[in-house]
């Protein structure tokens, strides 16, 4: 086990009209910035049902946080946020509505371009935020990370400030998600885990296990998901998995990796692919190009997830591996970088970002330019 | 699902020399009393190291909060306190010097007998408090509650008060701690994940696979402890199972019990019996007599924990039971009343108390008096 330090203050309000709770968790007086992304709400209730939470509240809304939120967008929210003179936030929407909210937060209270903080990478002075989540998938409704893009530089950055005050999770309002965001919310999920699991053997059994489990679940239910997205149970077990993977609770004194994310990013800025559907295509990639120093995690995680107990060292790695992007297919996803006409010049300035950039991501600080090019190559 | 609300504010900072954190977690200026136990501390290095980190604040020290800590001691430690004025409660020790301590954090802004907080259940006026933990068992030093005795009139119950600010946790300090007492902490750690997860099936696939490996993790380590309880990585993993075990991480959306703990506690209040102790003698009782309502939930453990694949319904669940009392007895722990010389009248007691205060405990509410006394009929 490695040393660590671990805190997480968001209060998780979870299950069946919990959303009708809003009103109590707010400070009374606060004025109230609400943020969404692109009107499913107006269709699903959720709008509704928040309006009429907040009926006591004085409110100003914000429309049009897009998926992978740009500064551009941004900026606009936080200019009207100082105009209202805005004193609390409540994103409602995904990872992406939550994460621009994010930094709506720091903005607000920032006198120059909110693009600073982002290039900064992390913010401590934030105007408190609240989360309804409608899609599971990135875990930001319980932790204190976001991911911003800017269009006009196709950028994509992560930046760190707040975690939210308490988040409203109730499951019923996934039930009208498309299956392809339902796809890629697993995905993302499951890559999560992966980011804090798929490193080192030993360090902690516990975290080991816990990290099993969101795998062992999402195995179990994506195909039932699939069948019906109606189900409140699996879809229950879906919400959590998704919150309880990228909250730091599966982090606590383990090596973490975040390589896949750092390519898939890419992916997503140079290309526009879905998030989820980018950590798909590269996961299978980065098993294959660093199977020498996962090995053994690779192998741990074929038994326990998949079953794969048969076959010499380098047939388990390799099983293991097929499983994984079997799994991914399952979902309705594409893995291959070809399936999206994505070529070589997508893959070449990949390396050329990460090698100006001097990147060295990786719990061991092995991926680099080179690298992700190799990763890459593995699955066009 | 159940709906559920979750937080858990305290920050764990855990690894080697992390009691050198100390000073810069507690607030300059802060005037703190340091809370411990019978004195071990000064043997381990632990009161040193904490001395040490502690050099510029101004500190009381107050020594002598027993197992299962007593409203009579306790009232000592508030009066002294109030003398001195402090304004930040530091327990280093284990359950009974941090429950101990969460009263003393009440009682010091309260003009009354403490006891009345007690009788209340609940105190939501406290000092801050922070914790340095040396034996892993009750998951105090991560939640809200506690358990405070009195021994004029032979009563134990429990009390929540205020979650730590923060808990340090170094595994090191673990090395020098008796057999007897680790077996207990495993003990009680085991009976605290059952508590919250021996009840209905199908409620969360998650936090059913989390209760899971924290049990699989017990019962992997516990032998390997036996044989060197200085090895930092299992004794690492042991102090994660056991803070993870009681911090509402595997409480998510699920049944809870209790029972067990209940009818142990006034076990140890009649007879002195260690609480660990206490509940490796009455679960398998609990598990006997409930076998109906928890049948399907016990043969999912017994699958999962124990690797109990054979034999009819009936038969799974009675090898279940015997392997959970196996695993107690492993421990190098008595599993029977008869063993500790406990006798009818100890049962009948427990059966007149639980009777009088008309309790219903047990995720059905199944468990009053008479249950009781069938439960422990079964373990004499």
């Amino acid at each position: 086990m490695n040393n660590f330090s671990f805190q997480n203050p968001t209060k998780l309000i979870m299950g069946r009209g919990t959303i009708a709770e809003l009103g109590k968790e707010i400070p009374a007086g606060k004025k109230v910035m609400i943020t969404f992304g692109g009107g499913s709400v107006k269709k699903n209730g959720v709008y509704d049902q928040v309006k009429a939470a907040l009926k006591d509240f004085r409110t100003v809304e914000f429309w049009g946080i897009e998926p992978n939120p740009a500064i551009e967008t941004l900026r606009k929210a936080i200019a009207l946020g100082k105009e209202e003179k805005v004193d609390f936030l409540l994103a409602v929407g995904g990872g992406s509505v939550i994460d621009g909210t994010k930094l709506i937060s720091a903005g607000l209270l920032y006198e120059g371009d909110a693009w600073d903080l982002v290039k900064k990478g992390s913010s401590a002075l934030t105007v408190p935020l609240a989360t309804v989540l409608t899609l599971p998938a990135t875990g930001s409704e319980m932790n204190n990370g976001a991911v911003i893009s800017c269009h006009e530089t196709k950028e994509k950055y992560p930046f760190y400030a707040n975690f939210p005050v308490f988040s409203i999770l109730d499951p019923q309002v996934t039930f009208t998600l498309p299956a392809h965001q339902i796809a890629c919310g697993i995905a993302d999920t499951f890559v999560h885990v992966i980011e804090q699991y798929l490193t080192k053997t030993g360090e902690s059994r516990l975290m080991d296990r816990w990290a099993e489990s969101i795998l062992q679940t999402l195995v179990e239910i994506a195909p039932k998901i699939r069948e019906n997205k109606e189900d409140y149970q699996l879809m229950a077990d879906f919400m959590m998995s998704a919150t309880m993977a990228l909250n730091g609770f599966i982090a606590m004194g383990v090596s973490q990796d975040w390589s896949t994310h750092m390519i898939g990013h890419e992916l997503t800025a140079l290309a526009g692919l879905t998030h989820g559907h980018t950590l798909a295509i590269v996961l299978p990639g980065t098993m294959q190009v660093l199977r020498k120093e996962k090995g053994d995690k690779i192998i741990q995680m074929g038994e326990r997830v998949f079953g794969v107990t048969e076959g010499t060292h380098d047939e388990r790695i390799d099983e293991t591996i097929r499983r994984t992007e079997a799994f991914f297919r399952s979902l309705g996803l594409t893995t291959r970088l070809g399936e999206e006409h994505i070529g070589m010049e997508i893959v070449d300035e990949i390396e050329r970002r990460f090698t100006e950039r001097d990147v060295h991501f990786g719990e061991d600080g092995l991926v680099d330019g080179k690298t992700a090019k190799e990763i890459l190559m593995k699955v066009l």
